[in-house]
């Protein structure tokens, strides 16, 4: 009877989510660990062909991970190196693009098709998804090749796709008007995206269980964070690293209309469905103030 | 983290019902001692107004309960009897009317609205809903006066009401071509309706938990019976009184096209909801062979 | 050839309206001495029917009559008074409720639906259609309990059946948000809801054959009455007891946005076909300046 | 008092008529002596704009008259004739095509426009009406020039013009697939085309009020005859002249799906409307045995 | 090789006018000598019913040409004329309406019908289409008769007529609200029709091949003109006669919103062909500055 | 003015072509030679976007050209031989996804774009388009690894990019349910991919001019062959190496519903427009006898 009183609450908290979230967008931005961990990625899959069922919309946009340094060794390509920062010359792109386009994204496309969800793997390319140009870095005015910055997005295919039932996978790749491929942050195409779909949440998958207050210190991990808060934490320089990027695409996301942004761990068991079915989460929100 | 996992296989467990049942109808006959327990009222139009928030149209078909009696009594109405059975009289069957027809049905309809449901009460009248005649008994030729029974179902305003998102509750109502009014068997209408809703389910809340295969024996609860074994309990004598009419509207149901019958206790908390999404289930179904 | 030329007098009169008026509805009150007469009542229900076949779309909203007198005597309810007006008190209104939310609805249901219209009876509960408080009498402070007023109307379910080509009938019955139950003068419930429905018409159906410029002088029918002249007969207290409510919902709606209203006498032969499909009328109409 | 009676009879006896022909299509075919009187000229016409306000699609089919043999007078044509039949040569075809197709056809275009109908006036050979060839006369071959007969009716334009609300007026010519233009019995053309709309009615407006049992009598006006009652009255010669291709379309029209035919006198006061709105009706209509 | 070659850049140069003309109506007004010649009449309907196979919308304004003057002649009907302008009396007009309603109405739908077309031939009282006024000659207060000008075009009938794909076939005549008839200018029907139907393109098929800069020199043709060029054209009076009023309805139809007019010679083989789908065109046309 | 002329007849020929296939779907089969030849790939995919301007939907598949091989080498993966045929290892199977996957079919898809198309590309695991198994070679049996054949093809994903208008353009990629990928024939996929989609053409750009009756003579190009016709001379063995599959799969669509087939040189200028729009085209049709 308990069993059953306890199933009962976990049905009563869920069930308004799935009215609130029905019809919704959430992008996932998915790499780090999980790509490497066939367990792992399989869980994802499973979760995400669930929300689908349920009348949930996830746009998944994936890293490139290990995958593409094993092809550039395999190739014998040497990488250039400016002020310690490696540049994308035209023969590593290449590269990036069979490994992120073709590899990694048909992987994961199908991985979802064989857990009977209907995945479509596309790049920036495809439907002019993303318009790139190569990134500036205003403050030392180095040139590291084809990493690209995203100019404007149009995300008609991906609602097109969407229309049709699809679960859209994006590999983070774009090119600009004279033809140049462009190999852009993962992180950032997938909030750009997440404001172009106005999408009801952007979700960052990540090695780490959220943001903590005190980085050294496990049990700090904040459930909600205002922007106040957040700002606070960067400027005191306690967010580095990969976070950063993550964090600050978060910001934007939610300053254009992206309602709620997440970043939790990929490495819990079922991490979406915790985090969107439950009161609590199970990682960090970041929200308006 | 025990937590987190349990409440992941509650939802993994309960996901695919929410998409195999959205958009389907369920019929749920609700009487007996609920209908006097203010708390088991509560939760169960809780429950109700849940489901409809996910996308299940549930109807509601109630029985009358002791209010009737409660009604007859103050207005010293006294009964005739023939061969030891009630005769419902005109002036019985105007209070049968007023009790069921407004006390209970806006009742029900008021307390769900006040629970952010859209209620909608009307009887078997409205619409053309429910055409009844006087009921033969056809082993002992009497004459009961103003039972009726179901000569045809016209589910169009019921049917209407789903779509415009209304919660139909029904009072078992009907009259004939000459404007006579009679009282119909609850579940004997849960049953017709469901058949001519073409529901997914019928679904019978009483204050047993199902059907029990030695009627002394509270352990023997089945959770699934098939016609074959149905009909050899009824042979057997193995179920008897009130149960009957639920067990034999559910066995017409199945035959004609409604996809599960249900037999649940009422008594338990949200067993509505235990019964929809679990894949055990807390009461007896009756199925197909 | 005398008779055709008349009759194609008629029609010729008529048809205009036809065209004019299809696919609008008219509110129609109905009380009064009509309650109690057999055949007043089976000729204005064929009448509806008539109007509800050439694309007219009735809604009917109903008072109690002496029903609910002969009720509460049955049940011996004593009724107390304040001020010499009776209190509502609970175990009055449950009587009221039941009498005009079931005897007297479904009876009009039925009745309309054995002459092939298709009738559906409601209160103001279901639906959520009146949202009702307690009635305040400014100007002396008593209780009459659960005499209420309308505190707004969400025509929504009503609109609804009218799409589905129902003819909606109504008891004048709403309640709070905590689950009080109110009984309202059914001409106020006439006026508001021809308001929130945007009607063409409002009508109300009473024992007197309009609005008398002299009450004394039976031959002194205004035909049409302006706001100001309306307003002039008020203050010279020429327009007095059951008549001062239907008047002022016939200004307040007329003012918000009702294009016309009438006060005809139900005792008439067929008194909507000719207020309706002839030029002249036969009661008063109530217009704006 | 007696007056309003009345009244509401007329109104009660046409109420049921305006449902039944709502949407439905009447072809009215128009000539004879009405043609040249001004005031039987307009009352028709307000009659058929009152038949379109209520929703009845009134489709005009009309012939000549006078006008055409005017005209050949004046351009001095001097007509052959064969057997005593005159031959319609190609300079009489195009007098006949210049009355019928724009003075007679634009006249009763204008007519109806300036009493606030919308009308149209077409002929055959506008989108491929009506595909026409000569007409064959087997008891003595002779050739009577351009006059034609309906090989087909391709209504698609009429059906066009109704669905767009407007009132067609058609002129009865037709072309071949040379080009050739062709005189048309407007009798002829308005029964296939009642077929090939699928009409509710074919009304032929004449000069006599129906059809009498016995030519001499003025009082033998049959109301209804059934198709075996017209063959007999056809076999012993009883009807003869202009008459007989009316009544033959009528026999034709009604064996094909047009439900109901008439021919009424074009002289009454406003025929059409007693006709299709009161019980008796005032011509003869010929129906299926 | 070569003559592929040259296929191919025709064909190149085409294709994006398809696209950019798909849906598009063009007025094309037509009179002049084509209207006499069998062989240019037949290639203009020819690739009338080519445009309207590749989804052009062409609607045909035509002139009376010779046509009216003949019939005036055979029926003797003597013209007055006030300073030397003819006057168009109710003879005349009768006259004028019969030749533009029916004769060359008709045989322009025949002969477009014959190519597989599917043309509909109206005037302009058909569905209200020109509201016309008797013309007033402001300098000299002269009164020619039934010479009308356009009041408004109600252009409804002709976009129902492109929204059933026909092509629509007009004669320039009028009306008044006292059913009076009016002959009016074929140029400025089709220039004021172009701006009620939004057209894309207003063209004029005439005996010349555009605007010459200097009259007497053949070589002199303007392929484009803006307005300051016309206008100055016009003030030093190089453009005269039944060109002025082509060229004043071109600059109307430009500065109202058709965006662009063509005068063309009906004369070349295949004019609009090579207008529409070529780079250069073959006439003249006029632009905004 | 003859140039006009030519002008006007190629229009002519062209127009109803464009008609006819407005809203078809044509497969092109795009391989060989024209890969590595940019002026020829440009003006390719220049007539491509001119056909989706134009109402066709033209659908691409590519085969893999040199690219493999090169990057094989660049990989120094060695491949293993059976029979002298070259094994498809797993090793391989990776390099030739990444290849066709992203390397070519994402250069077609940005150079398209550039073109103002809006092209996206897909291999058959997206949407699960192509179900496929390991190859069996029947007549020996060997096992050539990843080499695949078609099991199924679901063109739902192919059917929605058309429908929101791209140009999809496909990599002859498929896989099993087990999650292996194999590398299929391009003509096959096309072939295959023309019939699930009912295509009204497949056409094969080749490095050759059509089929030749006799391989030696270069003048001997078939315009037309019929099922016999082709059937002849593949037994005589005139229809060998890579022509085969070609004109198999050409066989297999005309007998399933695909209209025409081409075979066509893509070294000629602009092959697609002269073989669409011209009567007589350039290469060689297969058709049904």
């Amino acid at each position: 009877m308990k069993e059953y009183i306890e199933k009962a609450y976990v049905l009563i908290e869920a069930l308004p989510y799935f009215n609130q979230f029905n019809g919704k967008t959430f992008v996932i931005k998915y790499g780090g660990s999980i790509m490497t961990d066939e367990k792992l990625k399989k869980n994802l899959f499973e979760d995400i062909s669930l929300l689908k069922l349920v009348g949930i919309n996830p746009v998944i946009v994936h890293g490139g991970g290990p995958a593409i340094n094993e092809m550039l060794k395999k190739l014998q390509v040497k990488s250039k190196f400016v002020n310690g920062l490696r540049v994308t010359d035209q023969e590593t792109m290449e590269v990036v693009e069979m490994v992120l386009g073709a590899s990694i994204n048909k992987e994961i496309v199908a991985m979802i098709n064989q857990l009977r969800g209907k995945a479509v793997g596309i790049c920036g390319k495809d439907g002019g998804l993303i318009k790139a140009t190569k990134k500036r870095f205003p403050d030392n005015d180095i040139d590291l090749g084809f990493v690209g910055e995203v100019v404007s997005i149009d995300p008609t295919i991906v609602e097109n796709l969407i229309a049709n039932d699809y679960i859209p996978v994006i590999a983070p790749i774009g090119c600009d008007d004279e033809g140049n491929t462009y190999n852009i942050n993962a992180d950032t195409v997938a909030g750009k995206l997440a404001i172009a779909l106005k999408a009801e949440k952007l979700i960052y998958l990540t090695d780490v269980d959220g943001i903590r207050l005190n980085p050294e210190d496990e049990n700090s991990r904040a459930s909600v964070l205002s922007f106040s808060e957040i700002k606070d934490l960067i400027e005191k320089g306690k967010i580095q690293g990969g976070m950063l990027p993550k964090v600050e695409s978060c910001i934007e996301a939610v300053s254009q209309g992206v309602v709620r942004t997440h970043i939790l761990s990929g490495l819990l068991p079922h991490p979406l469905l915790l985090e969107i079915f439950t009161d609590q989460g199970i990682g960090t929100m970041i929200v308006n103030d």
